[in-house]
C-alpha cells in the first residue's frame, strides 16, 4: 500500500511554517515558512498608521489564509510527495489570540467601516494592554471566592479571553456589539479550511475559563461591568476534542494549499500542547519543556490537583482523557539575549567571532570551564517576570554577588542558572500538590546549548529527553491530522509511531547537583523573600517607573 | 619681605608627588611625581622571585627615599623657585602601611640576611592577608568586652597595626624578633628627612589603637599568643601632633632633595586627614569625602562619640584640638570602572570615541537624560565590600529590578546612585550618633563627574562645596609644613590662608531629593536585609566561593 501523508501548520509570532510528514514513521519530508506581511502591529495600525498605546498587539487575520496559500505549496513541493497521498492536515497557534468576527466567521476588520477601529483586529497572545481590566477579574474573582480560580494557579492573565473581552467591551463597545463570536485564532483558521467552527478543548478550558463543562457565571460577568452579563455568548461554542477532525478541506482551502478537498482538518491546537505528542511526551508525568525565549511546561496527569502557581489544568487539554497542565517560564532565552546585548563587551564579541562561535556559545564555553559556585553569585529569572510558580509580572531580575573580580561569563553562567533553579521551582511544586514530575523531555531552541540541557538535568537531578525534531510544533500537528484522519486510533498512538524523542540524554551529575542544591537554597530564599510579599520593592519599583513615565 | 615655600609629598599607593606651595596664600607653583621602581609586590618577591601568598602587597622603603631625589628636585624645578626660599617640608602617606626596622630606621629587607624573606619587607596598607588574624583580635575585644572597640565603630581591620603585627609573629617569628620597632611609612619616612622617629598622632590612634594615652592591653595581647605580650614595645613611641616639626632636614636629606639643611620636617600624617585642612574644612561638621577609587571621610568634632561602623575617632587625629572621625566607602571609582571594563557593549565605546568623550562620560551624559527612578533599579555599592557603616568585607554587590528593556546606562545611573546613598547612610549615622554632618565638601578624582557630585547633593539634601586643588594631599602637606616651620599659629589659620575650597559649588534639588527619598528607602531596606545578618546570602556565596577555589 502506498505510503500516506499529512500536513502539520505551526502558526507562531511571526510567521507559520508548514511541514509534510510521512503518516506511517513521522518522517518530515519538506516543510516551508511564509512571514506575516504585517507582523506585528505593536506602534501603529498598518490601515490608518494610528499610534496603539502601549503594551498593544495586533494582527492581521488575512495574514493567515496567506500561509495556507504559500507554505503549504512550498512544503509539498520540497517533499516531493504527490498532494493525492495528503490526507489530513491539523494546525497549532499562539494563544490566547483572539478574532473578533461576525456569524460567517468575517474578522471585523475586514469589513469597511471597522477597518480603521484597532479593536477590530486581532488580539495577539502578547497583547498586554488588558491588565488593568484582567486585575479588576481577579480581585473579584477572589473576593467571591470563584472556585475556577484555583484551575488557574489562583491567578488569570491579562493574556486571556476574559480580560481581551472586558477591554474589548469598555474600550470599543460598538465592535464588542457587532462581533458575533470572539474567536480563537486556533479555531478560526480551522474555520477557513473546513467551513465549521468547532471551538478546541484547549483554549476553551486553558484561555477561556471553561472548566467542568462551565464557564464563569453571568452574576460574576454582570459584577465586572453590567454590560458584560453575557459575555459567555460571545465566547460559548460546541467543543471540539484534540485529535477528533473538525471537518472536511472546502474546495476554496483546497484551492489555496493544493490539497485535496475533503481530506480531514483537525481540531485546532495550541503550539506548546501539540509538542507533548511530538515527543512522544502522552503518559502522566512527562513533563515537556518548550524551552525558548521563554519555556512552556506542559504534562498529562491522571488526577485533578490544584498546582499553586500554574497556568491552569484542563480535561483533555493536551491528550484527551487526561488532564493536561500548563505551566511557564516568561524569560529563559530572552534574558540570555538582553545580556549579550546590553552587558557584554566587545572583546567578547571580538574572541567569539575570532573562534568561529556565538556570543553565547563562547559565554557558555568560558562558564562551562568553571567549578559550581566559583562564580560567587545567585541570580533570580525574573526580568520578564515570572509565570509560574509566583505568577506575578511585577517582579524583576536581580544579580547577587558581584565583586570587582566578577566577569561577563560569571553572570552569564548565573543567568542560566536562575533558569534551571526556575524549572526545579516548579517541577518541586507539581511533586508537592500530587502530580509527580518523572521524566523532563526537553523541545525548543535552547536545545543547542548542550551545558544549558547538562545544567537543567544536575539541577533537576533527572534525567533529560530530547525531542529529535527541530519543527516540534508543525510534527504534533501533523500526528493530530494523521488521528483526525482515521490513521491512528488516538494521538497516543499516532505519538509512538510518528514521535521522536532520544530518552535520557542527559544524566543527572550527583556530586554538581548536592553542589547545586547549596546555591538553589539560596535562590529559594530570594525567590520567597522577593517574591511572596516579604520585601515587594520589585514591584513598588516599577510604580515608580510608570509614574515617572505618566509625569514625563 | 620675599615670598617664602614649602614642599607637600604625598605617597600613593604607586608613586610619590611632591608639590612646591606659596605659603602666603597657597599657590601651586610645580609638582613632580616619581613612580615606585618595584610598584606593590602582591604576586612575588623582587628580590628572589618567590611567589607572594592571596592577598599579600609589600613594597620596598627604598622607593620612597627615591620620591625625595626625583620628585622634589623636579617639582623646584617647575615652579622656578629658589630652594634657598623654602622653610619646610611635611608628608602624607598610606596608612596603615609598616615597615620593621633597626634601632637607627634601616628596614629589615635592607639586611642581606633578610632580603629574601617576604616579612622583612613593607607591608602596605592593602595587604590583607592578616585577615585570620584581625577576626581573632575582633572576637577576642568583643569577648572580654575592650572599651576601645566602640571607638573603632566595633571591629578593627586586617589592614591595621594590631593584625599586621599578629601576622609578622606568628609567620616570622624571626623577623618580629629582630625588629626594633613596626613602624608606620608615615613616621619612618619623616625619619628619614630629619633623623628622629616620632610616632604621629593619627596613625597612633587610627591604626595602632592608641585611645586616650594608652594601648590595649598586655593581657589582651598575651591572650591572642603569649609571644605577643609585649607587642606594645614594638609599636609605642613618642607621639607627636600633627602640624608639629619632628625635626630639621639633614644634611643626608638637604642632599637627596637639593632643599636647605635645618629647614622644618613636619610629623607624619595620612592622605586623607591632610586633605581636611587643604579644603579649608577644619571646624566641627565640615566632612571631607575624598572620592576617587574608594571614598574616605574625614571630619573633626568637638565631642567624642561613639558612631557605629566609623572606621575610628582619634583625639587630634585630624587637627589637634578636636576629635577626628573617619569613615569610608571601600568600592566607589572602582565600581563604575568594574562596570565599563565588564558589563558594557562595544557600541557604547564607539559612540564615546566618535563623541570624544571617555565612557564614563558618555554613559553619564545618558544617565542624566533620564527622571529620578525611571530606570526601576536599585543597586547596592558593596562590589568591594562595606567600609562603613557594616564594616564588613564578605558583603558583596547587587542589582535589583532589571527587566529586558535595561539599558547599559540604566545600571550605570543604578550603580552611581548607589554610592550616594552609601554616603547618606554614613552622614545619618554620624548625625544620629551626635556628631552632625553641616557641609559635606568633596576632593578627588570623581570630582569631575558633574553629574554625580549633584546626585549626592540631591541625595544628601546637602550643599557641596569642592576643594579647588587637583592635588589636595599635596597641598595639605605643604600646609602642615608652613605650621611646623612657624608661618602660621595653627593647621586651621594655614588652612585659612592656603586651602582652596569653592562653597556651595552644588545645592540640592528639593524635588528630586523627595524622589531620591524612595529609592532611598529601598536602598535602606536592603542594606538592613542582606547587612545586618537576616539574610547572609552574601557571606554564604563567598565562603563557598573560597571552598571550591580551595578544591580546584
Amino acid at each position: 500500500m502506498a505510503e500516506k501523508y499529512v500536513i502539520g501548520v505551526d502558526y507562531g509570532t511571526l510567521s507559520g511554517r508548514a511541514v509534510v510528514v510521512r503518516v506511517s514513521d513521522g518522517k518530515e519530508l519538506g516543510s516551508g515558512v511564509y512571514e506575516y506581511p504585517h507582523a506585528v502591529m505593536d506602534t501603529k495600525l498598518a490601515s490608518s498608521g494610528a499610534t496603539l498605546g502601549p503594551d498593544w498587539a495586533l494582527q492581521d487575520a488575512n495574514d493567515y489564509v496567506e500561509v495556507l496559500k504559500h507554505a503549504v505549496p512550498d512544503a509539498l513541493l520540497e517533499a516531493g510527495v504527490s498532494s493525492a497521498d495528503v490526507i489530513g492536515i491539523a494546525t497549532d497557534f499562539t494563544a490566547c489570540t483572539m478574532v473578533p468576527v461576525t456569524e460567517s466567521g468575517v474578522p471585523l476588520s475586514n469589513l469597511a467601516e471597522y477597518r480603521n477601529n484597532p479593536h477590530a483586529y486581532v488580539k495577539l497572545w502578547k497583547h498586554h494592554a488588558a491588565q488593568p481590566h484582567a486585575d479588576r477579574i481577579n480581585d473579584l474573582a477572589r473576593a467571591r471566592g470563584e472556585n475556577w480560580l484555583a484551575r488557574y494557579g489562583g491567578q488569570i492573565s491579562s493574556e486571556w479571553e476574559l480580560a481581551k473581552g472586558l477591554q474589548l467591551l469598555e474600550e470599543a463597545p460598538e465592535i464588542y456589539n457587532a462581533m458575533y463570536k470572539f474567536v480563537e485564532a486556533a479555531d478560526w483558521i480551522v474555520w477557513q479550511l473546513c467551513g465549521n467552527y468547532l471551538r478546541n478543548a484547549c483554549t476553551a478550558g486553558y484561555k477561556g475559563n471553561l472548566q467542568d463543562g462551565e464557564y464563569p457565571s453571568k452574576e460574576f460577568f454582570a459584577a465586572l461591568n453590567p454590560e458584560f452579563e453575557n459575555f459567555e455568548q460571545k465566547i460559548a461554542h460546541q467543543i471540539g476534542q484534540l485529535g477528533d477532525a473538525a471537518g472536511a478541506l472546502t474546495d476554496e482551502a483546497a484551492n489555496w494549499t493544493g490539497l485535496p478537498a475533503g481530506i480531514a482538518v483537525a481540531v485546532g491546537n495550541v503550539d506548546a500542547h501539540v509538542t507533548a505528542p511530538a515527543a512522544k511526551a502522552t503518559e502522566p508525568g512527562q513533563m515537556v519543556a518548550i524551552m525558548g525565549t521563554s519555556t512552556c511546561h506542559v504534562m498529562n496527569g491522571a488526577l485533578l490537583r490544584e498546582v499553586p502557581g500554574m497556568c491552569g489544568v484542563v480535561d483533555g487539554g493536551i491528550i484527551s482523557g487526561y488532564y493536561g497542565y500548563e505551566a511557564g517560564q516568561s524569560g529563559v532565552g530572552d534574558i540570555f539575549a538582553w545580556y549579550v546585548n546590553n552587558q557584554v563587551p566587545g572583546d567578547y564579541f571580538d574572541a567569539a567571532k575570532a573562534a568561529g562561535k556565538s556570543v553565547h556559545e563562547h559565554l557558555t564555553d568560558l562558564a562551562a570551564e568553571q567549578q559550581v559556585g566559583a562564580h560567587g553569585l545567585v541570580a533570580l529569572d525574573w526580568h520578564s517576570g515570572n509565570r509560574s510558580v509566583l505568577v506575578d509580572h511585577e517582579l524583576s531580575g536581580l544579580v547577587i554577588g558581584a565583586t570587582l573580580t566578577t566577569k561577563p561569563e560569571d553572570i552569564y553562567r548565573a543567568l542560566l542558572e536562575s533558569t534551571a533553579f526556575g524549572a526545579r521551582k516548579i517541577v518541586e511544586t507539581f511533586n508537592s500538590a500530587g502530580v509527580p514530575v518523572t521524566e523532563f523531555i526537553v523541545a525548543g531552541g535552547l536545545l543547542k546549548n548542550k551545558f544549558l540541557i547538562q545544567l537543567y538535568s544536575d539541577v533537576l537531578k533527572l534525567p533529560i529527553s530530547i525531542i529529535d525534531s527541530d519543527q516540534g510544533p508543525a510534527l504534533g500537528s501533523a500526528i493530530h491530522a494523521a488521528v483526525a484522519a482515521g490513521a491512528y486510533v488516538s494521538v497516543g498512538a499516532a505519538a509512538e509511531a510518528m514521535g521522536s524523542v532520544s530518552k535520557g540524554v542527559y544524566q543527572p551529575n550527583a556530586e554538581r547537583g548536592n553542589q547545586y542544591d547549596r546555591l538553589y537554597a539560596e535562590y529559594e530564599l530570594l525567590h520567597d523573600y522577593f517574591g511572596r510579599g516579604e520585601n515587594n520593592v520589585m514591584k513598588r519599583l516599577k510604580a515608580l517607573r510608570r509614574e515617572v513615565a505618566a509625569n514625563d
